[in-house]
């Protein structure tokens, strides 16, 4: 009985070597990673090293057949795929839950999810008579509250993550804002929904940031990815100049550089693709 | 029958001439004005001239005895005190309507409305961890959509306000705003909830402020009243350094000499209680 039971604990801390070892590249989560700019960077995370592992979560994984690919085309425990829905939070909860069972520790989180326009639904305001109540809620809720409780239930996760290995030394959570949340910026109008929702992201993402960078050793960034061919674009693609619409792997490879090499002193910045400084 | 109908018309233009004589000072709304900031803006804007016609709402006029007191102080018609809950959109088309039969047209639009703290509803939160979802929602919804709405609704009467007679030449929309919404100013973090609806009420008037400004003669400024004393601030008082903890009375006709002043090219600009700019 004796032996048996240093054998169960040799048997646990192989395991504990071996994922951390498997740690190489740390552990990334994204998400709303089923399309679009999320979709694409747990691609581009997987492509760039052999080690790193992903969390990908989405609402429905079963019906998100391209995670579902990747999986299969990458080596077992690279990519887990999870559900998660930002406007329940239980799903957040769940999801932290069994993060913490599989892997002990993120180092990096990215928030990709967005609402902009779904039919019958919520559109972007051309005008102010056109604002409703349930259009600014549902922005809100799905693109500024959805992403903080996330931060909220992953904190302790980071807390963790960010250890030397990954090259970074503190963990990092980038939330993809949009240039058209920056007010100084907003010379246009319109859009009153989608700009105020991302331009309280962008309060809550610098809000959290002081705690976190003080209290965590964690730093929270904010992206523009710039005008990408995705779903959320397509219906609003028409004004925008050919060189000016960038493809997913462009935008995604520009964030992920910003990524690299952000510095603790960045903490609370809003970057754009080209690693311009967005003003608020 | 001839000679009826022509003094009936008479009476109705008689009535009109009155009506548009005693607009000397113009039309000027206060939203959320039972209490605190917008009591005393009632109370000064009462007070600084004998022809300007105020529109006082609130939730429940009946219980609002100081805005009573006030109507009985004043002669009949300067005073009249409308229901309007912000998260009930029927009583804003309501308002509107009642102020369209009565005045015809808004000069001056003040949004003072807020929510910061009620007791076992919703508090400041003082780290990420105690940030729940119903706060971020109902400080939202407060704070930010319901002064959206009410600009919306008042759009058709301050189009047709700002007359020479106001002194102004255009219609103004003052929205109370705080120091606290400015993402480049927040250094200490915490007060989620409420930094982020006021951050988004910035980026909501500051859009409004575009199409309005350009389609209208409408201008919309934000403004920062300092910390005052009333019960929205009074929970959080104990830091605040009394030289730095203004009476009513003093914000109030610091705003007003601002509301006063504005220009036309100050469109769309968040201004401090002593008239400095604050940052986004």
């Amino acid at each position: 009985m004796w032996r048996g039971g240093a054998m169960a604990r040799l048997a646990v801390a192989a395991r504990a070597f071996s994922a951390s070892a498997s740690a190489g590249g740390g552990v990334a989560m994204v998400q709303g990673a089923s399309r679009g700019i999320g979709l694409e960077f747990v691609r581009q995370l997987l492509r760039r090293s052999d080690q790193g592992r992903v969390v990908a979560t989405c609402r429905a994984p079963a019906s998100a057949a391209e995670l579902q690919k990747l999986k299969e085309e990458h080596a077992p425990g690279r990519l887990t795929v999870l559900p998660l829905d930002v406007t329940d939070e239980s799903t957040i909860e769940a999801a932290a839950a069994s993060i913490a069972e599989t892997h002990g520790s993120l180092d990096l989180l990215i928030n990709s999810t967005g609402i902009l326009s779904i039919p019958n639904v919520i559109q972007p305001e051309t005008t102010l008579s056109k604002v409703q109540k349930s259009s600014l809620l549902l922005a809100y809720e799905v693109n500024a509250v959805g992403p903080i409780l996330v931060i909220k239930h992953m904190r302790p996760l980071l807390k963790v993550g960010g250890r030397s290995e990954t090259g970074r030394g503190f963990s990092l959570v980038a939330n993809m804002s949009a240039r058209v949340s920056s007010i100084g910026d907003n010379g246009l109008g319109g859009w009153h929904s989608y700009r105020a929702s991302k331009t309280a992201l962008n309060q809550l993402t610098k809000t959290a940031s002081v705690e976190l960078g003080r209290k965590d050793n964690i730093a929270c960034i904010l992206l523009h990815p710039g005008t990408v061919d995705t779903d959320l674009s397509r219906p609003f693609q028409r004004n925008v100049p050919k060189d000016k619409l960038f493809t997913r792997e462009f935008s995604v490879q520009k964030l992920l550089s910003i990524i690299d090499n952000v510095k603790k002193s960045d903490n609370g910045k809003f970057f754009a693709w080209d690693g311009q400084e967005i003003p608020w």
